[in-house]
């Protein structure tokens, strides 16, 4: 039976395997340990003195393995760059400084539309390979720069192209329906919202393209009537929700999510104690996305107060051509740990089990007996390690489904 | 004659070069433009039309061509972790947890001893190639990490025995002669600097072993006197200077650094006024060193008075394993546009011509005729998008002396 098994054996198997997690160690941590692979799965995780010695083993010394990290938050299908908008920034511009220089989501609209499957194909493509070297085993990737029915189904396409490709990070894939009005638009804003819920959607669901949907609510985007009217319709199809929440304002959008029974919330820059409240009461994950807020020059969300309330905190990169034009999911966390006060330990969970848990994705997340075997290895002695900001991969493999999707031993 | 020379024409040539620069465009861009090298050298640039028709053109499309990036300021050649430090300081923990959790200089200098000449060399040469792939084909490197005479000369040899290999960047050798007292000298403090002086500094002169001479002076550092003690002898052997100054506090060395013609000053985050009056008059480079305010959580140097000065502004990583724990130069331009208030334009000034100059190497930095073939193809459509926070390799081929160091058309 051994034939088809195999075992990698480090000083630190970093399991983030809830059963094993202690107060001191919440990412259950089994030092000198090893994991046995079958069959595209973990079949075994424990001390390597305890090993079974029929299993053929490969030594990684000093070493951390951890589960593949899911990045729970992304718009990787865009096209286009963003640069001049990125410089005006810095430099302090604003609104109609950036959209002078060429700036705003438009842009990218403009460049996604006229970008073909097979051009959208090839730079999503090309993304994932970047992100899957930097350790990312899944990937939440949402819509959104299509606007236009015709190019968003387009996007969806494309997303979903690349889902099932054995030597790719797994993808999530989002509907992310309201992200902004489309110039067409601008006069008859009711219409458009309509359109996407009555005739969008509806597509969506017939050809299969999204898990989730996902809407943008703040002040100057999306309203909580029209986000509880697309939720509520997208429940009814079976989609369910993740949220693009207080990003700058708090305009309820916590408390809609936790109505709504999305799994996610993500941003909450200006989250409130309410909202928070009912985060907690709906058992609902707070994405935090310190990319965005470190290119925005934003204040950090309330993670002192989330934490204190039991939100399970998730934290992703955001990438995105814009407000995050970045695709590291370890600078995300090395940015988390610096800029928002959240623990190592917090940080790798909420790239690991509880990102995927906020995905819906039991099986993934954690090493443990039954998961899928998607693991990293590590070329650092140790996981605190992970949240330096290295500013490159530093993995030495990658693996999805127990298959090298980046490096070799 | 043509049959050794060859092209690339790309949407954006970035020379750097001074006598393309105008007021408008500091970095002197050539848009539509061709570089020929030949013999692994820059024989010609300039627009597209005017490139000679005979030499065979390799049409990079809409893609930006930059110098070779340079990092003026490393200490690359480390050995161990320093992960549990990281994790108290991002805590906010202070010297003495850092020290309780096996932090602290003390560390890398324990791993850099016990370390062979084989493992030091791999891992340097490891992060070496990883720098390559970042854009980087030269590097400053120090020593520092052996303190001891046997293992600062075993720290020196190594990084010189990868100064000359045509796969890897260049190397700039630095004896960073007084970095910290080694536990064994901690009761003879005199001591240590005379025999560093009087033994250790001969020694590496009589080997070759460095180009500069380094120190880092601050309060809680060597003092001004032991600074002018080393760079007066050194000097007298012939060496350059580059000196750590105004880490924490304003003790003088930007104007000890002035007085002894040092190429470069680096940190500055607590450099006076008169310093700063010192390094213009002098013609000093400022070298920012933004990754390890990051770490430290420091506010910036005083850049917009550096500026107005008109001190040059170098900006590099810093590479270390405690207080920079990174590899990432374009990380570095990242934090430096964001945190600094540089523009992109001196960022990336500052990590070409001006650090090449920094270095005293007059034939890089730039894509000018005569210059080394050091070039960057980056997988981006502007050199504004250089300096966004990608946390990965974005480029596509990288030259050194018209060789592929990274990368592949
Ligand atoms: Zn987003
Ligand atoms: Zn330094």
């Amino acid at each position: 039976m051994s034939s088809t098994r195999k075992a990698f054996a480090a000083s630190r198997i970093v399991t983030c395997d809830e059963a094993r997690a202690t107060s001191g160690d919440p990412l259950g941590a089994v030092a000198n340990g090893a994991v046995v692979l079958e069959a595209g799965k973990i079949a075994w995780v424990g001390p390597r003195q305890e090993l079974d010695p029929a299993v053929p083993v490969t030594d990684l010394g000093n070493a951390v393995v951890t589960p593949g990290l899911v990045d729970a938050h992304t718009h990787l299908a865009w096209a286009g760059s963003r640069h001049g908008e990125y410089a005006v920034r810095m430099a302090g511009g604003d609104y109609e400084a950036i959209a002078k220089a060429g700036g705003g989501i438009v842009s990218t609209f403009r460049a996604v539309s006229e970008a073909s499957h097979e051009e959208l194909r090839a730079l999503l493509t090309a993304r994932l390979r970047r992100v899957a070297q930097l350790g990312v085993t899944t990937c939440e990737v949402k819509s959104g720069y299509g606007l236009l029915p015709e190019h968003e189904l387009k996007q969806l396409r494309v997303i979903a192209s690349c889902a099932n490709e054995a030597d790719l990070p797994g993808i999530v894939p989002t509907f992310l329906a309201l992200h902004a009005l489309p110039p067409e638009a601008r006069t008859d804003r009711a219409g458009y919202v309509r359109r996407v819920i009555d005739e969008l959607l509806p597509r969506v669901k017939e050809e299969n393209l999204a898990t989730y949907v996902d809407a943008y609510l703040d002040a100057n985007a999306f309203q909580i009537d029209e986000g509880r009217a697309l939720g509520e319709r997208a429940r009814s199809f079976g989609f369910q929700l993740r949220l693009h929440v207080g990003q700058f304002a708090d305009i309820g959008g916590a408390e809609l999510a936790a109505e709504l029974g999305a799994h996610s919330v993500d941003h909450l820059e200006a989250v409130g104690d309410a909202g928070i409240a009912a985060l907690h009461e709906a058992g609902t994950h707070a994405v935090l996305l310190p990319i965005a807020s470190f290119t925005l020059k934003q204040a950090p969300p309330p993670v002192a107060k989330l934490r204190a309330a039991g939100v399970p905190l998730v934290v992703a990169s955001d990438a995105n051509p814009g407000t995050a034009p970045s695709e590291s999911l370890p600078l995300a966390l090395a940015l988390a740990v610096r800029n928002y006060d959240v623990t190592p330990e917090e940080a790798l969970l909420g790239a690991t089990r509880l990102a995927a848990r906020s995905l819906g994705l039991n099986d993934r997340g954690a090493l443990r007996a039954g998961a899928a075997a998607d693991l990293v290895v590590w070329d650092l002695p140790h996981e605190h390690a992970i949240v330096q900001p290295w500013g490159t991969p530093r993995t030495r493999l990658v693996l999805r489904n127990g298959a090298a999707i980046s490096g070799t031993l």
